[in-house]
């Protein structure tokens, strides 16, 4: 049973350096094999990411993420069955939202950065079809 | 949450030249520090305005509006919750309704001129996404 | 409060030559002032006319053709409020029947001619939506 | 084919008493042979008639009344090729409009009272519906 | 041209004992005259109120509320035009919010009271519309 | 905003006598000052548990669940933005499946017995539907 | 495969008496062997008849029909495949049409009687539904 | 009023050469006088032919092919009242079906021949759409 | 995954007296094992069935009656994944074709018989509905 | 009638090399004449198949393969009576899954290759669609 799960969080604390970049790496050596496909979005010290996949493996991975310290905030934003994934080219693609057009978040946002804390999961999800369409995310496997 | 208001209002008194002008310019220094976007139409001395953004924002300056003198019957036409804005690309964008093609005006009203006080409100909004399609408003930012 | 008329007449007696013609010399010149658009087709001895505008003079026209001597069997087909105009574009359109290619009169019709009183309102509306598409309206203003 | 029309008039000339009576009476003398039926409603001066029956008596006797002179400002309001009637119970059932519950009439009107000429057809229907669900029309045949 | 209105209010100041009833009180001596009708729902300093009727005197009464000292936040929650009223038996109902069965307000509501603003207005008219249910509402005129 | 969460779990060991109880009990009285409300259902070592309220503090509890030691394998099962809750009644209703009618689980299960890790979602929902349709749930607040 | 096919026809000449029976009686011995059921709606010298069954005996009925010198203008008004009878219950029900309710005639046509090749085939078969529910059909089985 | 009738026969003894050209030269010769359209499909001594036009001379024509002893198994597939012809552009279209792509039968049909006796009008009607597609049709006029 | 299996067989050889009532009694031993629920409808040497539950357990069940010699022309009439099921109450309902009314059966089929090879899947299935909603099947568990 | 069946099954033994193509050759030169097509798809010794055509030859084929030793697990996916066939340009399609795009597969799936078995029939149904789109199955005849 596929599904795809999203959510958001905030570090802990300030992030180094080049931390977004090996999370992303280990992802892409850890989610090939888990069958596991999907899209990390930061901005400032907020994560907003897409997991695709069977339900066991992506539940196992969204509990580690849960009761991973260096989180804060863990939050559903949306959860489904699905019967095809949307995500399928990305083993972990990678969005850094500082860089996305301003005009693209206003389009959904009260003001031009995202914050998935005040959204509804619809209008975030909304946000992450939009950087599909609008080729924002690197990455593709 | 995302909102959009449209409404009609008259000038309290002849409109000195200049003077759309300058408010528009005035929506547009102050607009995007509230995250608020949207087009003024105006014809002889009716206005007609669409204002979107944040529930609070667009309501505040909604209500600084009923209560200037310098407007008289300021009149809701249409009020919505929306997930994604349509005036995005346009921090005040605006239209002087006297140059807008006559045909585009019969369209959806008995004579070749917009009365929104006489049109219900979606309407009015036909005509201002038909403004959209035929590139009538200036101001793009 | 735009409104769709259609309505079929007879000429009370055969028509003069070059009559036609002069009614619509006139509406073109009366109809802009009243804000109605439409289109006239004229077939042997039968009228089939459109016109859109405000319902009050929409109506004021309709009943000064009623009591009109020179109209018999003044029938109406069709009457809708409408949101936005389809005859726009014609102060008034004009058709003459016999000019039209048979098949697009047989499409709709037991016969390749058109008898208005014979037919649903909707099947002649269907027919004057084809004129338009088959461009057969002369007189675009 | 079955047609229904609702129109709306206004008495040329102060109404003198027993004038709605009468008319009423008429009605139900001539309909049954023409097929026709309906209501009248009437509160001042004003008339909201609906009429069912066949295209051509229908169109025959509102005809009459355009050409009417102790009609003023007679006025389509609705005018549908029908399946079926919905005032078959009546040759022509009547309504004094101030005799009705003004809750019903508020509820579709800005004020406790109808004006025909200020309200879209639909508008008009769904109070005419209303009259028969509250049992507010006499002269059932 | 009927609209409905939604809108929350914070007030000024505390309010003092009996200001609401004479809100009331003066809402239904004024508003028949306008034809306008509606319900006033109070919870602490809080006032949720729905208003119906024709679109001119509910704007001019809604830009009074909106200029009055006495409001504070006044934002807009609703507007629709409608086709008939939900309130017309009502001059101005009235619910005191904290003598509402807490499982009404909790069906709606993270907590077992209402706040407006932080409600989508689909919400908090969904709560209206149990009010009229659970006959909540007094004041029925 | 208000979500609702179904997840399944299941006890790392043994139950023992009481502790189904006692975890609903400690529901009971923490739940209220949360604004969550839901349904606990057990059945051998399976947990199959449903939370509504806002985001917040759903996320929060679901977070503590995923990080307690004693569950095993906590997968999501449902989550959605819902307008009202289902489960308005319960702080924390409590099924004992081995209680439940035989026929009733036959009906969405392949044997007379709910695994919720082999079923899709709608299915448990379906199933937690039912169970208040049959007054299976006892504890209503 | 099941059809019901519904058509009209018109005695050559006119109708002795009791021969409209015994069509009936003679319909009733062949058709349950046939797996026929339907309705013979009689009214002055027209028949409006609708047979249910099998493809082939309903096609090979209306063929010896057809070329039946007792019938003039025999025209189809309906037929469909269909997945149940609606006249299941008759063999061959019996309506007397100059005996039906004139109001219920009055419903579907212009006057108090049935002209089934003036009207549309859905027309004539809603009478033939509305004969079922006011329960107008002698003869059941 | 407009009718679409399509039939199966089989010829009663074997087609000499050139009958059914013969049979669709008359059928041009009378169908424009009598305004019907259509289409002949044959294969073998199987017909499968669609008349369109008024429902008078549409079952005038049945009428005769129904009594002709050249026909056998005449059997009526689909039969409406449409609101404009298909086949408008054919006085009588012909299909030899033995010359359609095989692919093209298979489509609709257990073996890579169509026999309209064994299958439901719908299916039959789908191939007549598909030949119109494919011009398979000869003999446009 | 719950599935619904409806199939048609012919006994291979007439049916000795008390077959099928044995085949009965040994589907209720072991199908509430195998979670298996349905029926079993028989006329003359046809049975029809309805096998519901796991898609496994349901293929096991199928493929034996398939491959056992006492059926001939065993064959799929319908098949589905279903959410829940409609037969849950019979371990293995019975109905004898020949004690149910007739005209229960002739409202689906031709005759007074089913013959469920002559028959779409749907209308077999439609069928089996009804003999639930008339209370025709034995054996309820 | 035309039916749409799929099923998976698994080979008793290791698949002999040839043994595919060699079963492939066999349908084709065996399906024209019972008019059956399809597609056979293999990835190790699991087989996916879908055969189009009559229920009788299609439920004779299935049967034979149901009984046939060569054959585990032989499972029912799909079976449907459809109006066209979707793989009428196959006699028999084939499909080497190994060969197939990776992320074709996983579009669908948990992990890169397919397993009928765990899934829900209209995946697998969705994946033989998209074999056809992207042009993966050999053999078009």
């Amino acid at each position: 049973m596929l599904v795809r799960l999203m959510y958001a969080s905030r570090a802990s604390e300030a992030l180094p350096d080049g931390l977004v970049e090996s999370i992303v790496q280990q992802a892409r050596r850890s989610n090939p094999e888990l069958g596991v496909t999907g899209v990390l979005c930061h901005g400032g010290e907020v994560f907003l990411q897409v997991l695709e996949g069977g339900r066991e493996p992506v539940n196992a991975l969204y509990n580690r993420i849960v009761c991973d310290r260096r989180h804060r905030q863990v939050t559903l934003l949306q959860y489904e069955e699905i019967l095809e994934r949307r995500f399928g080219g990305w083993t972990m693609g990678q969005v850094n939202l500082a860089k996305v057009n301003s005009s693209t978040l206003l389009k959904y946002s009260e003001r031009a950065l995202i914050d998935p804390y005040a959204l509804p999961g619809r209008i975030s999800a909304a946000l992450t079809e939009e950087l599909i369409v609008t080729a924002s995310i690197v990455g593709r496997c």
